[in-house]
């Protein structure tokens, strides 16, 4: 295994480790030390990737908003309920994610690390700008402030399925909220061809599964 | 002043201790005695009226969904409406809100104590089906589903407002919610004579203000 190979694997096994750490004990309660016994690397390995639990923290944040599992469809606003089925699907079993939502949660995490809601918005925001540009959207709606919308119901919608149901009903209640705020900002006749049903996630993550195999076996 | 009028005085005072004492340490890290002091009560009859922390905590919960600042209005949307909008502009400035919020968004306290979310989805409920019954609602609307997909849009719009700008959007973030979910759920006709405006919480306050100057005066 070449030099690079490795360092980009060793990276990759510290930044799971400590999202694994993060999602079960959150910020101030996680240790380098747990996370170097689940990498299993030196603590030299470590530093040279990340010097700090901040810069840990923040790397777990940047790996959020990722576009692996995107598919290209005739309409923008399908892409971007995809993007919010498929993470509702792969939430609850991706420790990367859990990390990141409970890292963002965090008062205390978020003044010293920052959260990966700015980039959730910036996500959102350019799916409806291009949806827009096309004609999906309503002339009237800004796509900025939609997008804080969105953002305050997605957070508040995973708290209360993880507070209620453990996840469980996590996919049923992303595709309610869809239900209730496309019909404000979609143009009539796109409105009734988007597919927001709950296992939305599933069948997109089936069809990247059929594309691209080692993707679609994370975190399963 | 009568027995009966001292005792009811003497179980609010402890109650707004409770609430202040829970929304500025949350549930596990308030305790009996700083709560006895704020209110300035005897241990006896803090007792006599709440048995336990957790009775303190459920009393709180209790009085969350009370229904002072209801004004009838013409349409029963716009009072769903108006108990959002004034909700958001109470809760910044009332601390047995904010202890609702905080006691229902602790895992542990909601494990022993319950919370106040149960409660909210049913005044929502509530109003919108009988909003349905007057024809101002869709048909399709299920009252009760749509009424879960406002309370988590709701509890995230308080989490991101308070995390991102201490309270001081929230009635902005308020009114961007309702726009953003009305046109989903509301008939055409009624839609266009909602009044959704950030300000509308404040407006209802002062006439609230202006027909019973003592409940108004709550949390200023």
């Amino acid at each position: 295994m070449a030099q690079q190979e490795r360092a980009v694997r060793t990276r990759r096994a510290v930044l799971e480790a400590a999202a694994a750490v993060f999602a079960e004990r959150g910020y101030a309660a996680a240790t380098i030390g747990e996370i170097l016994h689940r990498a299993g690397v030196t603590k030299g390995a470590l530093y040279f990737h990340f010097g700090s639990k901040v810069a840990l923290a923040q790397g777990v944040l940047q790996a959020q908003t990722g576009n692996d599992y995107h598919v290209p469809r005739g309409l923008k606003l399908q892409e971007w309920v995809d993007a919010g089925m498929t993470l509702a699907w792969r939430l609850p079993q991706e420790p990367m994610l859990l990390a990141g939502v409970r890292l963002s949660a965090d008062l205390h995490s978020r003044d010293v690390v920052g959260s990966a809601w700015p980039a959730w918005a910036e996500v959102t925001t350019s799916f409806l700008a291009e949806a827009k540009e096309r004609g999906e959207v309503l002339p009237h709606v800004v796509p900025a402030e939609t997008a804080q919308v969105f953002l305050g119901a997605w957070i508040g919608v995973q708290y209360v399925s993880q507070a209620m149901a453990g996840w469980a009903d996590l996919e049923m209640r992303m595709s309610a909220l869809f239900n209730h705020m496309l019909p404000a900002i979609t143009a009539p006749a796109v409105l009734v061809r988007l597919d927001t049903a709950p296992d939305r996630g599933a069948r997109v993550m089936a069809e990247v599964r059929a594309q691209s195999p080692a993707l679609a076996g994370a975190g399963q």
